[in-house]
């Protein structure tokens, strides 16, 4: 998967695409992520990528002409169709079944704004806009470092493991089900003793009623989306 | 503002945090983002801080002991109260409500969780658990940078114009109104002549309406939260 990032500030982006999970991707030829820097897209002396907003108010607004040709730019270097999100909070809101459709396409362009926000004109030139959610960033890099991940993760070969994306909270509408590891007492707190029964079909029912428990009582929005079987029934009904 | 974020990839913060706004918010010494790495706190001689999950199952889940003694010596180190907020797919939805919460609490200790997840234990050492959207990442920093980020731009001094923080999107649960710089003609697409009039009351009435109707259009469901006047309901129906 191929994600190019258009920013005022590339190394927002190159640190923690370089680090963890992330970096051992895009060393294995994985994922690449690309950074281009909207200023060596500003061809005046001193490289203005911003402006006063006509009509008047606090902040700068980011010019439509250095940003544009950054899109522009980056689309020419995609070797294949591409998607060109721009990441604004008016946008539609990043979910795990955004991040699987954006896995699905394969190349993204992911268009980082600054300042007070960017000119009008500059949507247009965009597929399509996303939120990371109801809350303001001092700019896109965080919203776009989001994204590169959640979609990352999801390339096949990206998780050591094949089987820890899909089990994961959201993959099924569900969170996950509680984990424990060693030690077996951890000050006076102890790992439930089904978990170490090595029956592994009690193992499996806990799991799920706890996954189903833990989704109702923290996110019932989720939890009234479920379709519950009557294996899930029985299980809810036990507790 | 103080921040420490508990994290086993320190880079992955102590980069974003030191760049643009953030860093100059640090400079000046308005905010404060400490990194602490978990795996300081395994005092085995390969500093292991994961383990192989109780019940069986893919990835690896990690452990309470060197978490918990970095979540305890952390707190120790704040002088004064501060809230441990845990970043979880499963927490409360972070939101610009819950950013406002926390900058006014003034002291934040973020861990973040990795690979399948955390020991089920590690839960009760935290004051509250926080997701920043229904996706799935890799680790808990890009949550825990999104959470600085969001709360550190409402810090007085933090930038640089005092109107900027409070006119943005959902400041007051609207989106922000389309914004425009130079050229007055970019590709042939003309700023909304309205703009260019210099009668700010009309400026203000564009401004408002066009705010209104943009988060009824794009966010139906913030926009229905939204107590209006009667000057916002005439500015609707002129719509």
């Amino acid at each position: 998967m191929i994600f190019e990032v258009l920013t005022l500030f590339p190394r927002m982006i190159e640190g923690p695409a370089s680090e963890s999970i992330l970096g051992k991707a895009a060393q294995r030829g994985l994922v690449e992520v690309r950074v281009r820097d909207i200023r060596d897209h500003a061809h005046d002396k001193h490289h203005v990528t911003d402006d006063v907003p006509y009509g008047g108010g606090a902040g700068m607004v980011m010019k439509p002409e250095p940003l544009v040709e950054a899109i522009e730019a980056a689309k020419a270097a995609m070797d294949g169709p591409c998607r060109v999100v721009l990441l604004d909070p008016g946008g539609r809101t990043f979910t795990q079944a955004v991040a699987r459709e954006y896995r699905d396409v394969g190349r993204l362009i992911l268009v980082c704004g600054r300042y007070e926000g960017f000119d009008e004109r500059i949507r247009s030139f965009a597929d399509e806009e996303l939120s990371v959610g109801d809350f303001v960033l001092t700019g896109g890099e965080l919203a776009a470092l989001c994204v590169v991940d959640a979609c990352s993760r999801l390339v096949p070969g990206v998780l050591g493991n094949v089987e820890s994306a899909g089990i994961e909270s959201f993959e099924e509408g569900l969170l996950e089900y509680p984990q424990y590891t060693r030690p077996p007492d951890f000050r006076g707190m102890k790992v439930p003793e089904v978990l170490l029964s090595g029956d592994h079909a009690k193992i499996a029912r806990w799991r799920r009623k706890h996954a189903l428990l833990r989704t109702k009582e923290k996110r019932p929005d989720l939890f009234s989306r479920l379709e519950l079987g009557k294996a899930d029934r029985a299980l809810l009904d036990e507790a």
